[in-house]
């Protein structure tokens, strides 16, 4: 066969899901297309099951609403969080893969508004409770080419992690980098690469007040790097655009109980990432921050933002003190061991905070039960579930 | 008067001081004249007192040579490094200033030479005991214009670092970011700023086997971010391209023992830069890395390198565990007492390794006499030493 008529086969094809959550058609995908048709999708689709959601033609995808939720997880459905995008860890629980990316969609075209005209819209939306549209894009690097975001994940994820010493130079593993003069060199090996956290150009991920008080910042710089975030350091992991090795850290991605029925929302992602980086600390594995960027021309509602961020807002002042110095016994080898232990910590210390947290912990253990359920490791594939196929 | 007739003042004028240790005319500070005139320099002559230094016309200086250095220390001159840069920190115990800036230079002209050229002419130097003139030079950013790293330094001292908890789009305090969404709220007044950390473009700070296998390695990234190392994370500080509060952390500023009659070189920066990190995370002060660049044309001969580094390398394998785990006790308050306690503990510690460890941490309590004696609070002026002025 001739080289030239040898397509390049994209990066494991066949060992990555990318999992999205949405409440809508998926029209955000056709700007995707050249670089997310050749994998599989899990569509979560959260709010009213009845309702359609259209996906465009020619991508390759299993989808599940709150029926199918319900159906196959039973009374364990209820740590799936519903009407949040908290619901886009059971994607990660059913998927078959050993790698996940996952992006927000919430979202379906481009605004053609002033972003003064999107906040008054969005404080009147915000009475009659309807959602702005919004978008994840592609964004382009500062030679005005595309980003393949997905292609700098994979790299940034069968690359390893320096999580013992900090490199000045960035990620040594890139081409042109290397460690620097006085890094260990027992410790050039690194670990293995558990988390690739991206970033955002344009609409930086700010919480609601600084939305409000910030309301034109936008992020125009491009960073040129990616880093290791060091042992021992917490960090606000966004799901927005975001892949990991599913079998290193998996059962430690749920991302809690948000939205309908729960006190809080937009701290589904922090919870998943604080925890995961606890038990990647105690095993040894490593996260990765910075590239690679995805265009986020988001225009969520700070009024509905500050709403669902509120109690998170000063619980997070107890949350992160206990993070900080939680630590796992050495018993622990596993992370649904950890996760399991990590669980009893959340009920003993931040239940005093409030009876939240030990609704959330209790939600835990039912995670990593329907977790191990769905991923026997003999059975993997027997008792993995049938959801709704693509509708072709 | 016309504001257009008002010059800018440079920043820090009167409060910062840039040291340079050299062994050679400074014919390298034409080239920063714009940006280093403006400010008080403290030159301290390394190697053979009887030869004379030239510096360019118009810098404002003091010049320290080993005589000097012996005459104002008396017995306690031991503690100060001869052929070496190291030496450099005698430059910080003498100055009177805030803020120090320190930069390389044992270097003059930039080299016309291919590489190749040169590591040839680097084996043959490297036998004749000759050096190869090497250069730090200002390095252009991405859209060309030349950097002012002095005054990058300087905004990196003057806004707060924040080793506690990591911020995903870098710097917060830079224009254009902040603190993203989970943020810990009463985290984001930041810590002090002890130290900011230039990087280098063109020859990146490698060891001596990095450099032998990658001889034609060139850093061409030019990374546009400034971050705080995490609490608890070490990092390799390299003196090249350094900026510290002397206030703040100057004591624990001590480039150790390297070059005639020591074991070990090439490691003065790196030693500094972990006690230093130790005392930082002790006394909640912050450790910035990232911009300014410098353009760093060096040809530093990778033999000669090997030789200083060798014994390094493996001691190294000891010292990092042992900053590691270092904690200080709570009673240690001033930069002085961490830095007496942390001696004691590289005695009791890194005294088994090797008897050089022994020396140098008695050096270390060496250094904190001698910078007290030249540092007396009250009468911090009339102790300090008289230099050799300019030859005005």
């Amino acid at each position: 066969m001739a080289e030239s008529s040898v397509k390049p086969v994209p990066l494991l094809k066949d060992e990555l899901d990318i999992v999205i959550p949405t409440i809508r058609n998926l029209d955000f995908l056709e700007m995707w297309r050249p670089f997310f048709q050749p994998y599989h999708l899990i569509i979560v689709q959260d709010g009213d099951p009845s309702k359609t959601i259209k996906v465009p033609e020619g991508f390759d995808y299993e989808l599940y609403n709150r029926n199918d939720i319900n159906r196959i997880l039973g009374p364990k459905a209820s740590c799936i969080s519903f009407k949040d995008s908290a619901c886009r860890c059971f994607g990660f629980m059913v998927s078959k893969k050993k790698y996940i990316f996952t992006i927000d969609d919430d979202c379906f075209v481009s605004s053609p508004f002033p972003l003064d005209l999107l906040l008054l819209l969005g404080s009147v939306c915000c009475l009659v409770k309807y959602e702005i549209p919004c978008l994840v894009e592609v964004a382009k690097d500062p030679s005005g080419k595309d980003i393949n975001a997905l292609e700098q994940h994979i790299k940034n994820l069968l690359s390893p992690s320096t999580p013992l010493f900090f490199n000045t130079l960035y990620d040594p593993y890139r081409e042109g980098a290397d460690f620097v003069r006085g890094y260990p060199f027992s410790l050039r090996e690194g670990v293995p690469t558990a988390i690739s956290h991206g970033l955002w150009l344009n609409i930086p991920d700010y919480d609601a007040p600084t939305q409000l008080v910030k309301p034109r910042e936008r992020n125009t710089r491009y960073v040129d790097a990616v880093m290791t975030v060091p042992k021992g350091a917490l960090f606000p992991m966004c799901g927005m655009n975001l892949a990991f090795d599913r079998e290193l850290i998996g059962p430690a991605m749920y991302f809690g109980l948000m939205g309908d029925g729960q006190p809080i929302g937009r701290y589904d992602d922090m919870w998943a990432g604080w925890c995961m980086k606890v038990i990647c600390d105690h095993l040894g594995l490593g996260v990765k921050t910075g590239l690679p960027y995805i265009w986020h021309s988001k225009a969520s509602n700070p009024f509905v933002n500050l709403k669902k961020e509120y109690k998170g807002i000063f619980w997070q002042e107890e949350i992160i003190p206990f993070f900080q110095s939680a630590t796992l016994p050495k018993e622990c080898t596993s992370v649904q061991q950890c996760y399991i232990e990590l669980s009893k910590q959340v009920k003993a210390s931040l239940g005093k905070v409030d009876d939240y947290f030990i609704k959330l912990a209790d939600a835990m253990l039912t995670w990593i039960e329907a977790w191990d359920e769905l991923n026997a490791p003999s059975e993997a594939n027997s008792a993995k579930p049938q959801p709704n196929g693509p509708a072709k």
